[in-house]
């Protein structure tokens, strides 16, 4: 356990002095830096993880896959408790935050005020920082979730958490499931949730979420993924499964899902989400959706193939195609809504499938790439066994 | 002039005799088909043709590149009269048709009753029927724009125009103005137009009608034309020309015309309306959108090359990429009211810019294939000079 001073208006003292795992280069173990004070600007909080969660990005990053401002503090998906509150700093309802809040928060800090934030792009803002993603620097060394606390700068959506939701389902809220709800968002604008066939490819946490989100609007959901284990969970959750990998007479084959599906009355696919970053599986939404459908592409966040498309068959079916990255504030809060009210149903807990001391968070980032779980957790608070 | 005589509760016999110009297959001139009697079941109309005007798709016909279901009469943007009624015949605003009206009508006939129907893709109905698109057959020997008169048939939204306006203005409501419309409107759905910069590749009916409908929006719209003449046009109503084959310090480049609305603060292109159907051009409206844009597609509706895209751009960039194809019949009201009260200014009559005696129609269409004017007319009225 942490004891928390507060030293003047802005300076706290945390010890032991609060700690954060800092990536430098692909193939290269963490560094463990100390954080000894930090000092909480107006609006701010000091937040003591409780779990955090790897998202694919943090496994891309390590990996190489995508340019990243090394050195940096991993990890966007967490929650955990306030510890220590600057002046004035509030939660996304705008209600005063509280010392002892169990919290998620927004993977992007935005201003608020220029021309991006105004249109309501505010994961876009003109000076956007985000958690996890930020090079180490003096003032923001505990910038991600893999530490054990975060610090959580003004213009970041705070969201309140219950006690009783398991950690795990709580922290990949602030990038899976709120994601996942702005890419239903995204379809939502255009067509009627309510009844319509949704194509959902990649059984990932994002896939899994939208796939769940669907159903509970009232959708019938398909769901695409090579892994048999991820088409139980979608399966469990009320989605038909297909296997991308599927050959021939296969009944798992997308082709005789909807054959399946239209002899109920389904004659199109509305709606086709592709949470996976396969290639392939983008050339498969751009096509599949039917007239007037809407296809969102969320899992192409690192650089990959070019996709070709056909734009007549794009104009003749008045396909819409839209790209969706992380989410507004509002989607963040509904997600949480989601999670508190759905999680248990869906036994949601259960797609972290093992978690690991923060001080082993190269082996837990190994154990991420490996794809055996659709989520590993690292947790501060563990000791290694 | 043609006389109408009433027989009976439905047929109509006409003299002399309605033509009907048939298109059988590329490389033979059009045959003259004389249909005697008309027989007009409830809902529908019979429309004398005062001028119609040849549509990029017509050449695309007429030259064998795209499929059509011949032998045909061709033509779907037209004005006339109404010479006979049907029974309970109305126009689209549920008001009842009335004989002398002078009126354009929607590309497609609908059922109203199908499930696309129902959600609004009245232009993708399970029944559809379209003007200037259907194979002769007995009973709709009068169904497309290049013929003394038309049946026009229930399901279709038909509306009135003001005596004043002029032919050639009205003519392509029903195929380029309302298509522009329904383009914009898929815009507008995802961003505010005021305000916004916006890109309209092609300088045909199509990209002209957006771009002074987006001016009349509040928008700063940039036009790319090969095309001198069309690119004077774009000037003229407005916008900021650019030339798509420019290279080098040319301040006709795209480049340098978005350098110079950047100095002025326009950071990105909120809206890209591609109306070319060129290839090049649809990779560039995919492109050149800045983040939460929209790109529209029009322009592809005939078979071309496949664009290759980059997924990761358009989920990074939050792009929406929405193709359209005909329009609704709010969207063709919209259409008529915009021409009604722009066509002056705008001087839009002055698109049409030859026009030739229907017995000529061969003649018509290579005259539009040259591309030497946006638009050329088709008028049964007029003799061959």
């Amino acid at each position: 356990m942490h004891t928390v001073e507060r030293v003047g208006e802005l300076d706290v003292i945390v010890k032991p002095s609060p700690v954060a795992m800092v990536w430098n280069e692909p193939g290269r173990p963490h560094d463990a830096l100390a954080a000894p004070g930090v000092r909480l600007a107006p609006g701010e909080a000091l937040v003591e993880v409780e779990l955090a969660t790897i998202c694919g990005s943090d496994v891309h990053t390590v990996r190489g896959d995508r340019a990243a401002a090394a050195p940096l503090v991993l990890g966007h998906e967490q929650v955990g408790r306030v510890v220590a509150i600057g002046e004035g700093a509030v939660r996304a309802d705008g209600s005063l935050l509280e010392l002892g809040d169990r919290v998620v928060w927004s993977v992007t800090v935005s201003c608020g005020e220029c021309d991006r934030c105004r249109r309501g792009l505010t994961q876009k803002c003109r000076s956007l920082a985000k958690y996890g993603h930020e090079r180490v620097h003096r003032g923001w060394e505990l910038s991600g979730g893999f530490a054990t606390h975060v610090q959580v700068r003004a213009g970041t959506a705070i969201v309140r958490v219950s006690e009783t939701l398991p950690a795990a389902v709580a922290a990949p809220a602030s990038c899976a499931t709120a994601t996942a709800m702005a890419a239903l968002d995204a379809a939502a604008e255009r067509v009627e949730l309510a009844g319509a066939l949704v194509l959902v490819t990649g059984a990932g946490q994002i896939g899994l979420s939208v796939a769940a989100m669907a159903i509970e609007s009232g959708a019938e959901v398909i769901v695409a993924d090579p892994d048999a284990s991820r088409r139980e969970f979608a399966r469990r959750i009320g989605a038909v499964p297909v296997d991308p990998n599927a050959k021939g007479a296969s009944p798992d084959r997308l082709e005789a899902v909807l054959t399946r599906f239209e002899a109920r009355g389904f004659r199109e696919v509305v709606v086709a989400v592709e949470a996976s970053g396969a290639a392939t599986a983008v050339r498969t939404v751009f096509d599949v959706v039917g007239v007037g459908g809407v296809a969102v592409i969320i899992g192409s966040g690192a650089p990959g193939a070019e996709v070709s498309v056909d734009p007549e068959s794009i104009v003749r079916r008045l396909v819409s195609v839209t790209g969706v990255h992380n989410y507004s504030a509002p989607q963040l809060v509904r997600a949480v809504e989601f999670l508190e009210r759905s999680w248990q149903p869906l036994r949601l807990d259960e797609l972290v499938g093992a978690t690991h001391p923060l001080t082993e968070i190269d082996l837990a980032l190994d154990e991420a790439a490996t794809g055996r779980y659709v989520r590993v957790g690292v947790a501060p608070g563990r000791r290694p066994v």
